[in-house]
């Protein structure tokens, strides 16, 4: 069918029996049911190695210091990454949408999936002279990206005014410095609070949530990060005047974005009559 | 001396002869000719296991899902956490201030350091109902913690209007969320942009300036984050008007803050003579 579409998720969880493995399941069976080819990158099963290392680059010579911006460079373009790495940016490459499932730990990402991001995402595949210039739509662009995140801590801990710092601040780093940065369109986060023993109805509901944003994994408005190419200056700053009247902190970097009471961001939907009329 | 200080520098560079490398060494004589003790985590070259997962756990029994939180602290309580990661919460609890050395991957700590962070601030050491509330200087209060971090771009992309997003911000997670969550006083990064093949002088320029931060590790002023007690109520979001007049994002959970003309945070000196006059 038409609306046929390649998705790659990548799970990082120690425990089959999480959340975040039924939550893996979840998607893959909602998306296998739309008709939709899946892939998953389960990296506790796989063994993933998380560590950038002198490993990762069998063609260089010992005797040099690893420099590893320029390995990982030289590496790409030569075909000399290791298979592990080579085989992610297939996926990468073949796929149309890319959801990362993971706990949060220590308010970024586990250890082992920030390891898939520093060992797949190398200077010549994601970034750098050899693709197209960062936060344009490039590189991996034409992707779509979707972070489904379990969080311990309750929901009000992490709005405008929580202590944990807002969500979409905290998610700033992958949201706009991985997906957007190589090209990716990031969708708004999926997120399940107070996920330590969550009662069954309240999983329940997580599940119809996320099968509602899985359905709008290709017609969701993503989040509307701006491009280097039309509202910086050559410094990479913000041109004077640029930003959305009342936007501040990290906010400054959308085009536009609709504000709730809460102060969290509202989900964009294509088919939201307020976009057409 | 009675000056004399303990401090920890963790180090995450899979190249000895890197900039990295080089100001890690350049600290540790530092501190050493400064009559301070220091002793170092190398992660490379101790070989440190990123990720968290079952072996991390000695005694839990197979047939039972791996929940990471509750088995982190009956493993911290009950003495059953494995040595490595044993011998860093030593090292933690022996240190006066904490010092992290990493290159900027893809906006955050490399893998190898996030293994470090996810493994050792177990639940029952760095946070948890066996010790001291969030955000209270308790758990492992009474330290000190600095990020010194190398960035290959450019500091004006790191400005409160640079493209990749201001630095404070996307170090919140370690600075908010791991120190100041912990307990710990952080204090504002030592950042060296441009690190690509940094020039002779600029890297003198750097050690002078790192210099400057290291002697005044136990006497510059932390980052002045609110207390969880004083200033955020039962759903941890932040009273209605305790934000300092003009802050907004995640600055709203600073204290007070002086805001030089390029929006970055002066670094406050407890001999700054504004402070006592």
């Amino acid at each position: 069918m038409d609306s046929t579409k390649k998705i790659l998720v990548v799970s990082a969880h120690p425990e089959p029996r999480s959340l975040n493995g039924a939550l893996t399941s979840f998607a893959v069976e909602e998306l296998r049911a739309a008709g939709h080819e899946v892939r998953v990158s389960d990296l506790y099963a796989m063994g993933w190695k998380a560590a950038v290392d002198a490993d990762d680059f069998p063609g260089h010579a010992g005797d040099g210091p690893l420099d590893v911006l320029a390995a990982h460079e030289r590496a790409t373009l030569a075909g000399g990454l290791t298979p592990d790495v080579l085989a992610e940016q297939e996926k990468v490459r073949w796929s149309d949408a890319v959801i990362l499932q993971f706990p949060m730990w220590w308010f970024s990402m586990p250890a082992i999936l920030k390891g898939w991001v520093d060992r797949v995402f190398t200077n010549g595949f994601a970034h750098g002279p050899a693709v197209a210039p960062p936060y344009t739509g490039g590189a991996l662009g034409g992707r779509r990206a979707l972070v489904s995140v379990t969080i311990g801590a309750r929901e009000s801990a992490f709005s405008d005014r929580g202590a944990h710092g807002r969500l979409a601040d905290l998610l700033f780093p992958v949201q706009h410095g991985l997906f957007w940065f190589t090209g990716m369109a990031p969708l708004e986060p999926f997120a399940v609070y107070g996920a330590v023993g969550l009662p069954a109805e309240r999983f329940a509901a997580a599940k119809r949530e996320y099968r509602r944003r899985l359905r709008g994994l290709f017609t969701d408005e993503p989040v509307p990060f701006r491009s280097l190419l039309d509202d910086y200056d050559r410094d990479m700053r913000l041109r004077p005047g640029a930003e959305e009247p009342g936007t501040a902190g990290l906010d400054v970097h959308l085009r536009s974005r609709r504000i709730t009471r809460t102060g969290d961001v509202a989900p964009h939907r294509a088919d939201d009559p307020s976009l057409v009329g």
